[in-house]
């Protein structure tokens, strides 16, 4: 096992990680920007070393002070948290050149699964489905027509030179397709001076859905269940729950093979995610991989045990995973509220600044993995994330419970958070039916506290 | 169900009955000294009423004025936590004749088992083992041979006045029982002018062990298995776990279904301890029954998931429990350590005073029951707990690396706390080995942090 690991990161996951190693009887080694130098990450840590001044390029991207920190610290490996350098993977493979483990899959896995046409036809070799779609540009009207009804209507016209939604048009039946590709057409004409469009199928209701798979060295793949993080803004996750409130089991038995049968294909060992796209009939369909652990982690050890982290460790040590799939069980729910130190009823603006007082909620049931504290300072350079309210309860129903109770006794004085957005949304009734889609908060929330 | 509870407690278990109740829909009343006018459990609460001055007489413990505020705040029932009025069955008999349901079990039920002799006689009555010893007061020394020899070497000679370990001897085989038993009673004499004496088992090695019961008013009572309280100062609690280390599992059953005999026979509705004290060879001896709520209960809470402030009041709202027995099971193994404030390098003097600053740990595993935050005065009118650090994870050997992190990462600046007395018990070869008995620390413990 190794004796001495560097976390490439800041916050919460920093602190996570020296959770874990110390827990393992490893040393932790923590680098830090300037901004970040009375951090909970470097007191906690067994050694700390300043690798930059505040903007993120300066320091925590800054490969080479990295990789030469990790020499000087004379560390075995290097565990990139989230975010940042994590899925980099020219970092990855400077680590392991220069004679350092990397926590995470091997740079030729991350470089092919980060890619999306790559990826895409991985999962079509894995027999996972994908968002059906049209074999290239559309160039003929009534192949187009022909394309369509193979993917059923609706269908969505997308410009390849398209985003932000211009030339994007939805196509409810086989009538109005021809009028709706000339009107992309046109559009995209107008806003990227070219015309080309594709059509996809048109996934109504669409729901975030994702698979927490770890792989070891020895050919060992399992899944941790689903995640369910449909509660989104702006493609941003804000809250994020497992299981999902309503997949019928046998989708989720599916959904769950298909992450493996992904991750099985992929030469992968370590922690990730495989995401999926769900609609409203529980048919499923791949969007990518996250080679990486990710923010909402902790929603899927709760429900199985399993120190998610520590699994990362040991396999990136080459030990096999502590379990075996049919060891497993989806005990209880959890949610998991991601606090931002963000005004929810001014669009989300950040609110940096000194925290005043702080009360950490507790009591049965309730996790907080948070690096702040009272009289911290949230500083303005990194992402505004203070800390990941999380619930454990045996029902659906008593996990909001108690998250609504937790959110009410969290008191963070001096900055403004997301609570009130958070208040919102888990008494809403479409979220305490189960039934938001990604769009949801999108369409309804407008500054609502609660 | 009920739509108001007082809560007649403050600290960390006024904001534990708090939490439970806004969990269940139910508005929560908080009583409050002086002293305790910007605690948590005021803020927190949905009403709040002042009861008295500083001290615990004139406050928590004024029976008349927390009758008084119930009435005018219009509640349905009262919750006593524990210490203060929670086993004083003219407070509870107080409560039920002003019309409130009193959160614990009957007046008499509560009377017969504060009776260490009744309590005796009905774990008799129910085949519960009880510590055996002579019946009755010495007075022939060829009667008190028999006795002894009945009971089994060594023996336990005990001054009936007596108290602080005058007149008290052990006689370790026949030839000396004489010679012990003449010492005692001179000794007696010289004390307590009072030569009385009798014989007890001496329990060598002892362990404190305890079983979690609940009965609800339609005739059932569960067990929630046993917690292991053997680490104590003094008779003073301070680390808790279940399950016990090594207790084989057929005493387990045999200790658990003691208990639930002595509650089926007790007419006892509520939540309830049994306490044993457990040789090295795993016979156990009743020693009385807590009728309340005890402080180490997360640590059952967290092997089986049950909340038992929501169970305690779901049973004195007439329901059944939600569970039956056989759908209990113990799940991994779960520690709690007592945070006081108090200096364990100074003989555990009081410290009370203000927290300037306090970092609260989080994490896989970690629960963290406390009304204190920065900025705190912990007074010095009541006891020094200012909160409860929990751990739960998979096996024993978890669960301790898991609480060591914790205390780690615990900050609590401005005052001194307990942290480092249960740094060194976590480290200690005969707690890890799980064959501490309740005098290791008094034998053991010369103020060492690590």
């Amino acid at each position: 096992m190794f004796e001495r690991i560097l976390i490439a990161n800041r916050g919460e996951i920093a602190l996570r990680v020296i959770r874990a190693c110390r827990e393992m009887g490893i040393e932790s080694v923590a680098v830090y920007s300037e901004a970040d130098k009375d951090s909970m990450h470097v007191k906690l840590a067994d050694h700390a070393y300043c690798v930059g001044t505040n903007r993120s390029a300066d320091s925590y991207l800054k490969i080479d002070r990295i990789i030469a920190t990790a020499e000087v610290a004379g560390v075995d490996a290097i565990h990139p948290g989230y975010g940042f350098l994590a899925e980099n993977a020219q970092f990855n493979e400077q680590c392991r050149s220069s004679g350092f483990e990397f926590i995470g899959p091997s740079p030729t896995a991350m470089d092919k699964l980060g890619d999306k046409n790559t990826a895409r036809s991985m999962a079509i070799a894995q027999n996972v489905p994908v968002v059906p779609g049209s074999d290239g540009l559309i160039t003929d009207f009534d192949r187009a027509i022909d394309t369509a009804k193979e993917i059923g209507f609706p269908v969505l016209i997308k410009a390849t030179a398209g985003g932000g939604g211009k030339g994007m048009r939805v196509a409810e039946t086989e009538d109005v397709l021809k009028s709706q590709l000339e009107a992309a057409r046109n559009e995209a004409i107008a806003a990227f001076g070219n015309g080309g469009v594709y059509l996809e199928k048109f996934i109504q209701q669409p729901r975030h859905i994702e698979v927490q798979v770890i792989a070891d060295t020895h050919g060992n793949v399992c899944h941790l269940f689903e995640r369910d993080c449909s509660v989104q803004r702006r493609h941003q996750k804000l809250v994020e729950e497992a299981p999902s409130p309503d997949l019928p089991q046998d989708r989720r038995e599916a959904i769950c093979d298909a992450a493996v049968r992904m991750i099985a294909g992929a030469d992968y060992a370590g922690a990730g995610t495989v995401e999926f796209i769900v609609d409203k009939d529980y048919n499923f369909y791949f969007i990518e991989v996250n080679a990486r652990i990710q923010v909402e982690h902790p929603v899927s050890e709760m429900i199985t045990g399993v120190d998610l982290i520590q699994e990362q460790i040991r396999v990136a040590a080459g030990l096999p995973l502590s379990f075996r799939q049919e060891e497993l069980t989806c005990t209880g729910h959890a949610i998991e509220c991601r606090l931002n130190a963000e005004d929810p009823t001014k669009n989300f603006q950040p609110c940096p600044g000194k925290i005043e007082s702080m009360f950490v909620p507790g009591g049965m049931g309730v996790r907080f993995d948070s690096h702040v504290k009272s009289g911290y300072v949230v500083p303005p350079y990194y992402d505004s994330m203070i800390g990941k309210l999380i619930v454990h309860r045996p029902t659906r129903e008593q996990a909001i419970a108690t998250m609504l109770r937790a959110l009410k006794e969290l008191q963070v004085e001096g900055i403004t958070t997301t609570v009130g957005f958070h208040n919102w949304i888990l008494q809403n009734e479409a979220f305490v039916s189960g039934t938001v889609d990604t769009k949801f908060v999108d369409r309804n929330y407008k500054g609502q506290t609660s």
